[in-house]
């Protein structure tokens, strides 16, 4: 069997797409879009949310990412509601003939034995194939998630969030460089990377950190968030951030998908745009 | 009302313990305790186990501590067993008059309206009154959770697994400062602590580390792993990290209580043995 990112790779290009489609059930959005009026949002509302997103976008999906804080908030019925999201993505997935990988955005991170059930509970309970994870536990924090080549992880690295500079752009003793910890961070993904599923996750918004990282990752996927709601620019970003073979980025989309009138629509569109960037091609 | 860290003292005054009692139903020890045989674990047979351990040691807890992870493997039974454990320490609390805090070992860390998400899962939707979190994306990760004065966190700071070095032990520039990773961690968290709900997870095996973060951090309550099956030294750690008035540190313990002939004797044990440290008492 395939390595994860073979996995992707194959499933970006039976797509033509690097898009990622968020799954995000916002209570807020619920609100609006339930079925049951004007109720307090439920996690039966959660499902019928995301189901109908990977209905509408499937063809335009490089991938699926599920946010796990969005369901978890309902509880049991959140943690059903996930999982039937998941059975979506494959259903689907076989009625295509073309399987879609789905990325638990869970940003776990301990270890030992609690790491293991955390990697449980994401590839096996759930079905999922890739998770995010903190890198602040190091190494063995990772380890029994990348054991199975089949299944992958992203790792924070650089983030866009205000206070990611607490951390992460500290200047670090690095052997005999100095450089900011996201940086580390991105060669140790790099080092670690022996069985091609580990990929990071950098910040679409800060085009310096995001070309920082590629020159110190060369090799490895990046899921690269903040185009669209946190206002990214697309085009630098992907000029940024892509590998030399146009491959390399995935770009997350959630609220500019779910909240468009079509968001079919909103998918195949942002699936083009990118891909006329891609291929330095004019609209 | 209080902040989580009075009410969380006033509980270890009530109990005379330091002893913070680990929920973590590991599959392997529910095979043994199921009643159902030799059947595959169930969240039926994980939340009996816990409820046990549960009933046997509140009169020793200061706090209990589920691990979310040995839950959510079990997927939305995990999870309702885990809200059931939650209310179970909520009944044996009202039944003995004294509230026993409830820290969720989950180790999130996430931002904006995830971390929102997050935070309401564990405080709203699970009733827990503090959750352990990373602080690699920062302060605005963690201010969901500290919003409320009456909640908690317990930040990863530096624990003792053999991966921590590969970020937590990097010398960083922290202002004019050149300092381990993890000390800028614990003034990070020293500083953010306004409204007396921030403490710091420090592994309890490592005493120079755990005598650094104290001196970086002389007010703040550490949870310190380590003690029991990791073969930490009690009373080095105790030295080592108490604060000046002879708390400030929870000390958890999992399979040394769960695995014990009777939990009840070993949680009482312990308890004693940390007092009688703690006083500086002779057994």
């Amino acid at each position: 069997m395939e390595s994860f990112f073979t996995f992707l790779e194959r499933r970006v290009d039976d797509s033509s797409s690097l898009l990622c489609v968020g799954l995000d059930p916002h209570v807020s959005d619920l609100s609006t879009s339930s079925r049951h009026g004007l109720s307090e949002p439920t996690a039966e509302a959660a499902l019928d949310f995301c189901v109908n997103i990977v209905k509408q976008t499937a063809p335009y999906a490089a991938a699926f990412k599920p946010n796990a804080a969005f369901f978890e908030q309902f509880g049991a019925e959140g943690w059903d509601a996930l999982k039937q999201v998941v059975a979506a993505v494959a259903a689907e997935s076989a009625r295509r003939g073309s399987m879609i990988p789905v990325i638990l955005d869970a940003k776990r991170g301990d270890i030992a034995s609690t790491a293991e059930a955390y990697a449980k509970s994401a590839f096996e309970t759930l079905g999922t194939h890739c998770v995010t994870l903190s890198p602040y536990l190091g190494k063995d924090s990772i380890d029994p998630f990348i054991a199975n080549h089949e299944k992958g992880v992203f790792l924070l690295c650089k983030t866009s969030n205000p206070g990611a500079g607490d951390l992460q752009d500290l200047t670090v003793e690095s052997g005999q460089l100095k450089v900011p910890l996201y940086i580390h961070v991105a060669m140790l993904a790099q080092q670690w990377n022996a069985k091609n599923n580990i990929g990071l996750v950098v910040g679409a918004t800060q085009l310096d950190a995001l070309a920082r990282v590629r020159l110190a990752a060369p090799r490895l996927w990046f899921l690269a968030p903040g185009v669209g709601t946190q206002g990214g620019d697309l085009e630098a970003a992907l000029k940024a951030g892509l590998r030399k073979d146009g491959k390399g980025m995935l770009i997350p989309v959630s609220r500019g998908i779910s909240r468009a009138e079509s968001p079919a629509k909103a998918a195949a569109e942002l699936r083009d745009q990118i891909m006329y960037i891609q291929y330095g091609l004019k609209k």
